[in-house]
C-alpha cells in the first residue's frame, strides 16, 4: 500500500441552508478543497451520503455531483454507512490512493436535511436503525441513545453534570469556530432548563439537524511533498460495525464497534491511545460523547463523564475532544460529519484552527471517530503530520 | 497492486418475492458465495443497493446485513451508483483486495423492489435520473430510453424488428436460466403487440422490476490457488460518469460514461474488445442493449440493431451478449444487477452455465458493463481465466 496524505480541505458554514441546492451545498467546499490542495485536477471522487433517496429525492449522487462541479467522466461514487457515510468516504478514498488505482482523490460528504417537511427528517434519520426491530416499535434515534443513557447512568453513576460539561464545552468550542451552525456559548442552567427530548435527553444534549457539505483530498505523500504542503499522512484506518439494533447487543453502556474500529486504527498505524494527542469523536448525543470516549480507551469504562466534568476533555485539558465543537454545536449533516472532523484535524495539526481555539502546543497527531446510527458501524482515522 | 480473483459465486431465484424480506433476499446468496468460495471466513463486505430508504425505509445497509449474515464487527459498507450499485460494489471490494487493506472480501448486491405501493418503485427509480432537471418535468425512464431510441432510429435507421430482436434473444437465453425472473421465451408478434409503455418502447421492451440479491467473493490469486479453484482473475475495472440529464450530453445515441469506462478497463487490461468473447450488459431496455454494444465498440456507431437481427449477439452468434437472459429476462433488481453479470461471467468462463445456455467453446474471457440510470455512471469489468 503507498503512503497516502490529506493534502487539501474545503468547508462553508453549516446551518439550515435554504437558498442552497443539494448541489450548491456540495460544490463550494468541493472547489474550495481542490484549491486548498492547489491540484490542477482530481482523478477520482466519493461522496458520503446517508439518504439523498429520502432528504432529497436524489439517489445517483455520485455521477450528478461530479457533474456539477464540472468532472462529468472521472469515476465517482457515493457510499453510506448512515452518519458515518463520511468517514467511510474518506476510508474508500484512501483505499483508492493506496492501492494504486488513483492519485488524486476528492473525498467529500453532504447532506441536505432541511427541506423535508413534517416528521420526515426523523423518519429519515431513523432509518439508521433498525427498521423492522427498532422503529416499528416505535423507538427514535433521541429515545436510542437515552436509553443508553439510562444504562450508563444505572450502571456507572453517570449524572446530569456531566452530560451538561461535554455540551457545555463543546458549545464553548464551537463558538469559535467560523463555520459552526450554532456558534455560540451556552450555560449549565440553559443546558439543564432546556426542553426534555427524551429523558434524560434535553435539546441542549442533542446535535442539530443541518444542512452542510465537506471535502478533502487525499493523494500519495510523493505527490504530497511535490506540492510542498506539509505532509498530513493518514496512518491509520479502522472500519467496523456491530448490529445496528441496540437490544442485540451485550452491552449498552459500550460501543463495540467503536473499539474494534480503533483498535483496527491503532494495529496500521503502530500506535496506541498514549500517542493520541487530541480527537474528534460523535457526539450526536451529549451521552455519546462520553461513552466514546471510554470505548476509545481514553478514559476506563465509566470514567468518561467524570473527566469531562473536571475538564479533561476541553481545550486546555489533558486529552482535547472536539476542539471543533463537535456535532452538537458545529452541527450534524450527517453524510458530511465524518469528513468535517477531518478538517478539523487537518486544522489542529496544521496550527491554523480559527479564533483562539486551535491547541497551545500544535499537535502531531490526531484521531477521528465517526459512527452510524446508534454506533452500529465506526469509522476510526488517525492523521499525523510527518 | 495485488492480482485479484472471483472464487466464489451465490445467486437465488429473482422475482417478487413477497415471502422473503430484504434481508433474506441478501443473506441467501451471501451464504451460498461463501460456501462456493470454500473460505472459511470473509474479511470485509461491500453490498450495492440503489434505494434502501425509499424501496425499504432502511439505509445503515452495511452494518444491517454482516450482522444478519452473523459477521457482525467486520468493515461493511454500502455503495450506490443507481442501477450500477452492484458494478461499483464489485469494483470497491476489488480496490480493496488489490491495495492490500483486506484478503478476502464479499460484494453482494440487493433490492427488495416490490414492497413499495402505488407508485413507489417508479418515484423511487426516478430518483437516478436528475430530480430538478428531468423528473419535475415528468420524465421517467422509459420516458428518457425511449427519447434514445427515437434519436437512434431517426440517426441510424434503427427499426422496431432490431429492438425486437434484443427481447427474443433474451428470453430464449433467460429460458435455460434457473435463477430468472421471467424464464419464458417469447416471439416478435408476443414483443410487438405487447402493451405501449413510451413509445416506441413497450413493456417488452422493459426490464422489470425486481427483488433480488447476488454475492460473490473476491480475493487475492495467491488465496485462490491455495483454495485449489479456478482462477478466475479481474483483469480489468474501468469506471466513469457522465451527466444524468439526458438534455446535457452531445449526443443521445451513444454512452459516453460506457466508452470510457471501457477504454480504462481494457487499458488496465491490456486488451482491446477483440480480445473479448462475449458481454454481460446493461439491457435495462432493448434500445440500452443496441447502444451498448456500440458504445463498448463491439460494433459500429448505428450497426448494433442490425448486428441483433442478423443473429450475431445470440448465443451461437460471434458476440454473444447477455447469455444469462439479460435484464430483461433474469430480472432487473437494481443494486444486484451487476454482481449478477459478474456471476453469469463466472459461470460461462468455468463451463457451467445451466440449461444449455453454456458456450459451445468454454470461453477465456468476458466483459460486463453496467449503468445507472439513462448512462450517468458506468463499470466495465474483465475477467479471465489464467
Amino acid at each position: 500500500m503507498r503512503d497516502v496524505a490529506v493534502v487539501g480541505v474545503g468547508l462553508h458554514k453549516w446551518g439550515e441552508l435554504w437558498d442552497k441546492s443539494l448541489r450548491d451545498v456540495f460544490v463550494e467546499p468541493a472547489l474550495a478543497a481542490i484549491d486548498n490542495a492547489g491540484v490542477d485536477h482530481i482523478d477520482s471522487m466519493v461522496v458520503g451520503c446517508m439518504s439523498g433517496g429520502l432528504f432529497a429525492g436524489q439517489e445517483h449522487l455520485g455521477s450528478l455531483l461530479a457533474d456539477y462541479l464540472g468532472q462529468a467522466g472521472i469515476p465517482a461514487s457515493r457510499v453510506e454507512s448512515a452518519c458515518a457515510s463520511g468517514g467511510l468516504a474518506f476510508r474508500t478514498a484512501f483505499m483508492e490512493v493506496a492501492s494504486g488505482m488513483s492519485d488524486i482523490v476528492l473525498a467529500g460528504g453532504v447532506e441536505k436535511m432541511t427541506d423535508v417537511s413534517g416528521d420526515g427528517a426523523t423518519y429519515a434519520l431513523a432509518t439508521a436503525a433498525d427498521q423492522e426491530y427498532e422503529v416499528f416499535n416505535g423507538a427514535t434515534f433521541p429515545g436510542l441513545y437515552a436509553l443508553m443513557a439510562v444504562a450508563h447512568m444505572h450502571k456507572y453513576g453517570t449524572t446530569r453534570d456531566m452530560l451538561t460539561a461535554v455540551a457545555v464545552k463543546n458549545h464553548n468550542n464551537g463558538s469559535m469556530n467560523p463555520y459552526a451552525q450554532y456558534p455560540f456559548k451556552t450555560t449549565k442552567q440553559e443546558v439543564e432548563e432546556s426542553v426534555m427530548v427524551a429523558s434524560p435527553l434535553r435539546i441542549m444534549d442533542c446535535s442539530p439537524i443541518t444542512d452542510g457539505g465537506a471535502a478533502v483530498i487525499l493523494t500519495t505523500v510523493d505527490i504530497a511533498k511535490k506540492l510542498k504542503k506539509p505532509i498530513i499522512k493518514v496512518i491509520g484506518s479502522g472500519h467496523a460495525t456491530d448490529s445496528i439494533a441496540l437490544h442485540s447487543r451485550e452491552d449498552m453502556t459500550t460501543l463495540r464497534a467503536t473499539t474494534l474500529a480503533a483498535e483496527r486504527a491503532f494495529k496500521m498505524a503502530g500506535k496506541t491511545i498514549k500517542d493520541i494527542e487530541f480527537a474528534e469523536v460523535h457526539d450526536c448525543f451529549t451521552i455519546a460523547e462520553i461513552v466514546v470516549t471510554e470505548s476509545l480507551g481514553i478514559f476506563p469504562a465509566g470514567k468518561g463523564g467524570e473527566a469531562a466534568l473536571r475538564g479533561e476533555t476541553g481545550l486546555d485539558g489533558k486529552f482535547p475532544i472536539n476542539t471543533s465543537g463537535g456535532l452538537k454545536s458545529k452541527g450534524h449533516p450527517v453524510g458530511a460529519t465524518g469528513i468535517g472532523q477531518i478538517i478539523e484535524l487537518v486544522k489542529q495539526l496544521s496550527g491554523v484552527a480559527e479564533n483562539g481555539r486551535q491547541l497551545k502546543k500544535t499537535p502531531k497527531i490526531g484521531l477521528a471517530q465517526n459512527m452510524g446510527g446508534s454506533g452500529g458501524s465506526t469509522l476510526v482515522h488517525i492523521l499525523e503530520v510527518i
